[in-house]
C-alpha cells in the first residue's frame, strides 16, 4: 500500500461521503435474518425510510444498487407493450428510457436540451393529446445527476390531474432523496425509486421502491414476468419486519442509523444547508468565469453543480488533474456531455469547510491544467457563505 | 439498548459469522466508482474471485442476494416456454424452481425425499429419455442449505455427457461455496450461482455468477428481457475494472479481505475443516441418539448438519429456547420439514472451541426445552476433534 | 499475514475480550480535549466510574496501566520511610511491595501461601501490636490475579476499626472491579486501585485510583515528591470535565461505553453471573481430577481459576499445545507458581457457551499434552449451567 | 444525541486527526500480552519507533501521556538537588520545569520571549560559565507547541561541545516528532520525549523515551526513586519483545500501522509537507494583517502556526465562533499569552485542500467575531500552494 496523506474529497455526486458513525453502524456482526432481533431491525428500517420518502405508503428495500429498483418500478406495473411517456432531462433519464426499452415498453421520450429539468406543460400538452389514454404511466428524473436539474414534481403531477390523465406518476429520485425536498403523498407519486449512496449517506448496496396503493394494486395483477423484483413477495413478509430473501443487513445497520442522523439534523435544515451550498458554488463557478449546465432558473440542483469547460478544454484531463494534485474526485461528464462537463457533488454528509475545500481543489487544479478562468470563485463563495445564515447553525 | 454478556453463536447456515478483519475492510471509507483507484480494487475482486469457483472463465459480481443471481441465471439463458430439468432436493431446489415457472420456465421437478443430494442415475435417465433434446438446462442444487445434502456435481456432468446431452448444467452453490470443495472448470459446470454471505465469511449483499464459455455464447443471442441481471453489460466494462451500474464498494472492500484469508489458511484446509466439523456434528447429534435429516452415505453436507426432532417435539420450540438460555442462533426446518428439524452451521470462520460451544449449546437447550435424548454428544464430538488431525494445524 | 479460522479464544485473566460496541465505540475519531464536547464526555466518564466502584468519593482516571495506578496510590499518601503493612496473596502482592519498597517504604508482609485471600483476623493482631500506630496503611490485593483467590475487604475494615487503627486501607482490585463486588464506601476503603482491561471489558491503557475524602486530605500535604501521579492536579480540574494534561480520549470513548453495558446487565447480574461461571469451572477442573490453586472456602475467585498441574507436569508446555491445537489463550503460573499452575479466565464479556468452549480446550489439551486427567469436566461444568439458573435470563 | 453534517475540522496543535487507516488497526481484537503472536506486535513497534526518532538507541513505550514521558526522562537520570538548565520557549518548557522542581530538582531558566526557539548561543554562554559542571541536563523542547517555534537542536549540541560540557541533553519532541525533522543519534541527544497524538497521527495514550547509552549508563545506578518510568525494568524484557506490566495493545496496533504508512509517505516528504503548509499559512496570516507569534526567521514551526490577535480583540471568543459557525477546533493561547492568540495545527494526516478548508474557517470566523483584518488570506494560500510543488507528488 502507498499512504497519501490527508483525507480524500470525494466530491462525486454519489457515492457521497459515509460518516464515521455510519460506517461504524454497518461493522457490527452479521445476526440471523429470521431471529426477533432481526424483525426489529426489519421494522425500524421499513418505517424509517417512510419518513424520509414523505409516505404512509410501502417502501420497497431491494439488496441491490439504484438501476435495480428501476427494473423494479417497471416491471411491477408495466408489460410488454405498454406505452409510457418520458422526458429526456440528461444521461439517466436516458439509461432509464433504455432499461424500459430493453425490458419491452415502448418509451416515448420528450426531447430535452439538458440544460434543466422536465417542462411540466410539455408533459401536459402530450397527455393532453393522449385522447386514449394509452400512456400507462409518465417517468420523471427528480434530480438529474448528470446535469445538475431538478424537475418540478408537483408541477408534473398538477399536469396529470390537469387532464384527469390515469397514467402513473413514477419518478427516478436516486440521487434527489434526502437531499433536495421530496414529497411522494404529498405530490401524488404512484412510485419512486431510490438508491442508499446519495442523500441517504450509506455505502452503495440497497435501492428502493416507494410504491402508492393505486401501483400495489396494478402490480397484483398486472406488470412483468419478475421474481427478484416483486412487490407482492415483499410486502406481505415485510409487515412481520422479514424479507422474502436474505437482506443486506449490516447495509440496514448503517440505514437506521443514516435516517436518525438526518432526524437528528432535520430533513428541513439538511435541504436548505444543500440549497445554500449549491449557491454558493454556483457563485464560485460564475466567479471563474464559467457556465452551469442548468440553465433553467429554479431548476439547479441542490446535489451537484455541472459545469461546461471553456471550448477546447478536456474536463476528463482536468479532473484527473484534480485528482493528482489535490486528491479530489470530481464526477465526469456522461455520454453527450462526456469530456465537456465536470460535476462538482455538495450533496450528503459536508459543511461549509469541506466546501471551501473542495472548491479551493476546482480552482487550483483549474490553473494546473491551463483552463483558461478568473481566480476568486472561492473567495466569492465564502463571501455567499458568510452573509447567508447557515442552516441549523445561525438560524 | 440492553446488553447480554458474550458473543452470540451464530451458528445458522448463512449468514456465517463476519471475522472482524473482514468487517474493518468492509468499515474503509467509500470511493469513487469510476476512479483509477476503484479500478485496481475492481480487477483484484472480480480476478480473486475465479480462484475460490476454481475457473478461468468470467464471474459476475451482483450487488444482490443469492435469489438474484438465481435470477440472472435463469434469464440470461432460458426464455419463456423453455424446459428445464431440476432436482428436488429440497426447499431451495423447490424456490429455484417456483422462480423458473415465474419466470415463464417449464420446470420439470425430479422428485427428491429430502434426504440426501441429487441422484446423478436418475437425471441420466430423465436426460436419455429426452430424444429431441428438448431439456435445455439440468439445474442442481450442490449444497442444499436446508437439508444438509451435497449433490455430486462430477456425477451429474458425467450423467449428462454419457446421453450426449446438450443442456446447460447450472448449478446453486450458494452455500457450498468456499466451504465445500467445487470445482467449475473441471466439472464442466455452465453457470454457478453463488452468494456471498456463507463460505466467502461477508455479510449478505452480494452474489455470482461464474459463466461458461458456451453459456455466455447463449445469452449473447439467447435468454429473456433483461437488463440489471445482464450478463453482456458486465462482461465488457468488467474488463476495465468497473461496473455497468454503482457496485456494492464496500462489499468489494470485504470479498477482496476475505479472498485473501482464504487463500491464507488454504482451500483445501477449509474444505477439510468443514468436513472434520460436521463429522464431529453427526457424531454428537447420533450420540443424542436424534437422527441427522441427510440420509444418504456421502452426501452429507460440511456446511451444516439438520437434525430430525423427535416426534411430537418441536423444534422451533426448541430453537427459542436454544436463542434464550444460550445465546446461539440455530436454523429453522423450512417448508416441509418446518418444526420437524433445526439446523447447525458448522460453517465459514469457526474453529474447534465454537464448535464445542455450540454443541454444548444444543445439549443443554435439549434438556431445558424437554427434548428426549442421551447425554454425551458434546463428550463424543470432542473425541472425535482431539483423534482426528485438524488440518493446518496438525497436519 | 495467516489466517487461522475462527475466533480466538482469550481466557487469561485480563486482559479480557472487548465486546465489538466497545471497540466500534473506541473507534470514533479524537476530538479537541480542551473543547466543550469533551467536557461533556469527561463528566460522562468521570461519574460514570463511581458507580463502578460503588462510591461518591472521587475517582481519578490516569492514562497508564494499572502498575502506574498502583503507585499513584502509594505516592499520594505515603512518604519515604513510612511503615505498611501488607499481606502475601500472590504474585501481584509482591509486585505491589517491591514497588512500594523501591519508592523507599518500608513494607511488612503478612506471609501467605498463595491459596486463599488475605487473612483479617492476621491483619487485625499485628495492627493490635501496632500500639504507636506505626503503620500508615493497610495494603491488600482484593482479587489476586495469579492465584484466584479473593481477599475479604469488609473484614479488613472490621479488622482496623476493631483495633481503632488509623493506617488508610488501601486495596488493589484492578481485576477485581465489575467482576465481582467492590463497595469503595460501604467497606471504608480510602484508596482503590483499578484498570481498564479486567471487568470493564475495555483494552488496557487507562487505570483509576479511587479515593476517599481522608486519603485526599492526607495527600494535600503528605505523600512523595509526584507529578504525574498528583491527585491534587486532577481533582481541581476534573471538576470541569477536563484533565491536566492530554487524556485517552479514545479509551474514555471506550469506557462510557462499556459502563453503560454494565448497568444494561446489571451490576449484581454480572457479579452473579462470574460465580456461576467460575462454579462451573471449579466443578469441571474437581471432574478432571485436578486441584484449584485457591483451597480457602469462601475465597475462591469469580474471575478466574487457577489449577494446580500433577506433580512432573509442566503448566506451560500445556499451555502451549492449547494455544496451537485449539486457539486457546491460558494464563501462566507467575514467580513461585510459574510451570506449576495455569489459569482460566471467566471475566467480562463471556457467556455460557464460551465458557464450554473454553473448558472443551482445556479437556482436550491437557490430552494432547499427555497431562494425566479424568474425562469429562465440561460434561459436569455443562450439568452445572444447566441446573442453576443463569442470572439475568432464568431468574 | 445530535448530528452535525460534515467532518470536524481537528486543526489544534494535537491530538490531530487520526486516519481511518490507523483506527481500524486499533479497533482489532485485543492479545495476550504474554503470547507469541505479542512478541511479534511488541518487536514491530519497538524496532520501527526507532526510525521515526531516527536512532539507533532504544526507545522505551509508555503507557502513558507525553506529560508522563517528561517524568520518566527526569527521574532515570537526575535526582533531587541535582542542576539542569531549561530554556523558557513558552508554555510547555514551563511546565516541564514546573514539574522538574516538583520532583526537587533546581531548574534554571533562561528567560524567553515565547517568539521563538531557544537561542544556542545563550546556553553555550551558560555552560561556558559553569566551570564547576554542576549543571546535570540541558532541557530543550524542540517543537514548542504553544508558540510554534521550533529550536535548532543540532545547535545546542554543538554548544555542549563547544566547552565540552558534560550535562546530558533533554529534549521534549513531542509535538516535534514525526512532523518536523528529528536526529537523535545525529545530533548527540542523550534522552528525548515525545507522544503519540501528534506527527504520529495516533490517539494519546503512549508516549516514548529515546535513550542514549551514556543516559542508560546515568539510569543505571542515577537517577530518583521510581518504578513505573524505570527505563531499566523496560529494556531488559523488551529484548524479548514484551513489557514489564500490562502494555496498551490496542496503541501499539496503531502504532505500527501508523508507522508503516510514515514510510509509505516517506519521512522527508512528511517534513516537506509540512514545511510547505506552515508557509501557506504564514502567509495566510499575514495576508489578513495580522503577526505570527514566531518573529524569529528560521524557527518557525511546521507543527502549528500561532496568531497574534489584534488588541482588544479575544482570542477565546473568536475560537468559540470559529467552532460554531464552522465547526472547526483551533487551539488556545496558554497561560502568558491565553486569550490573546490562537493556535493553527497543520500537522499529521492532512493535504492541501483541508488545509485550504481550515484557513477559510478562520477567514470567515474573523468576519463573524468582528476581528479586523484583511480578506484574501486563503487566496494568498491557495496562491503559495499553487506555486510551491508538492512534495511526494510534484516532485
Amino acid at each position: 500500500m502507498t499512504h497519501v496523506s490527508g483525507r480524500h474529497f470525494l466530491q462525486i455526486p454519489g457515492p457521497s461521503p459515509v460518516p464515521d458513525r455510519v460506517l461504524r453502524a454497518m461493522s457490527a456482526q452479521v445476526i440471523d435474518h429470521r431471529s426477533p432481533e432481526f424483525a426489529d431491525l426489519g421494522f425500524k428500517a421499513l418505517s424509517s425510510i417512510k419518513s424520509i420518502f414523505k409516505t404512509e405508503h410501502d417502501v420497497i428495500i431491494f439488496p441491490a444498487s439504484g438501476t435495480g429498483a428501476w427494473e423494479a418500478a417497471l416491471s411491477n406495473v408495466l408489460s410488454e407493450g405498454d406505452h409510457v411517456l418520458m422526458y429526456e432531462t440528461g444521461h439517466f433519464a436516458t439509461l432509464w428510457k433504455k432499461m424500459a426499452e430493453k425490458l419491452g415498453i415502448q418509451a416515448e421520450f420528450i426531447v430535452g436540451d439538458w440544460r434543466g429539468g422536465a417542462d411540466a406543460d410539455q408533459i401536459e400538452q402530450r397527455l393532453r393529446a393522449d385522447t386514449e389514454k394509452k400512456i400507462k404511466a409518465v417517468c420523471v428524473v427528480h434530480n438529474e445527476t448528470s446535469t445538475g436539474s431538478v424537475s418540478p414534481i408537483a408541477d408534473v403531477r398538477r399536469a396529470l390531474d390537469a387532464v384527469d390523465h390515469p397514467a402513473l406518476l413514477m419518478v427516478d429520485t436516486i440521487s434527489g432523496l434526502g437531499s433536495v425536498d421530496f414529497r411522494f403523498d404529498e405530490w401524488g407519486v404512484d412510485v419512486a425509486v431510490s438508491g442508499s449512496q446519495k442523500g441517504l449517506m450509506l455505502p452503495p448496496g440497497i435501492s428502493f421502491n416507494a410504491v402508492s396503493k393505486r401501483a400495489l394494486d396494478v402490480s397484483k395483477t398486472g406488470g412483468m414476468r419478475r421474481s427478484y423484483w416483486d412487490w407482492g413477495d415483499m410486502v406481505g413478509i415485510n409487515g412481520k419486519g422479514y424479507f422474502p430473501y436474505t437482506p443486506a443487513t449490516n447495509m440496514l445497520y448503517g440505514m437506521v442509523e443514516a435516517i436518525e442522523m438526518m432526524h437528528e439534523e432535520g430533513l428541513q435544515t439538511i435541504f436548505d444547508r444543500h440549497q445554500r451550498h449549491a449557491a454558493a458554488t454556483r457563485n464560485a463557478v460564475r466567479a471563474w468565469g464559467l457556465e452551469v449546465l442548468c440553465s433553467r432558473q429554479g431548476h439547479e440542483s441542490g446535489v451537484l453543480t455541472a459545469v461546461l469547460m471553456p471550448e477546447g478544454h478536456s474536463a476528463d484531463n482536468f479532473r484527473a488533474e484534480a485528482l493528482k494534485h489535490y486528491n479530489i474526485s470530481l464526477g465526469s461528464g456522461l455520454s453527450k456531455v462526456a469530456d465537456k462537463v465536470f460535476r462538482i457533488g455538495h450533496l450528503g454528509d459536508i459543511n461549509d469547510l469541506t466546501l471551501i475545500g473542495a472548491l479551493s481543489g476546482v480552482e487550483m487544479a483549474l490553473s494546473k491544467a491551463g483552463v483558461p478562468h478568473e481566480k476568486g470563485g472561492v473567495a466569492v463563495a465564502m463571501q455567499y457563505l458568510q452573509d447567508t445564515p447557515a442552516p441549523g447553525i445561525d438560524a
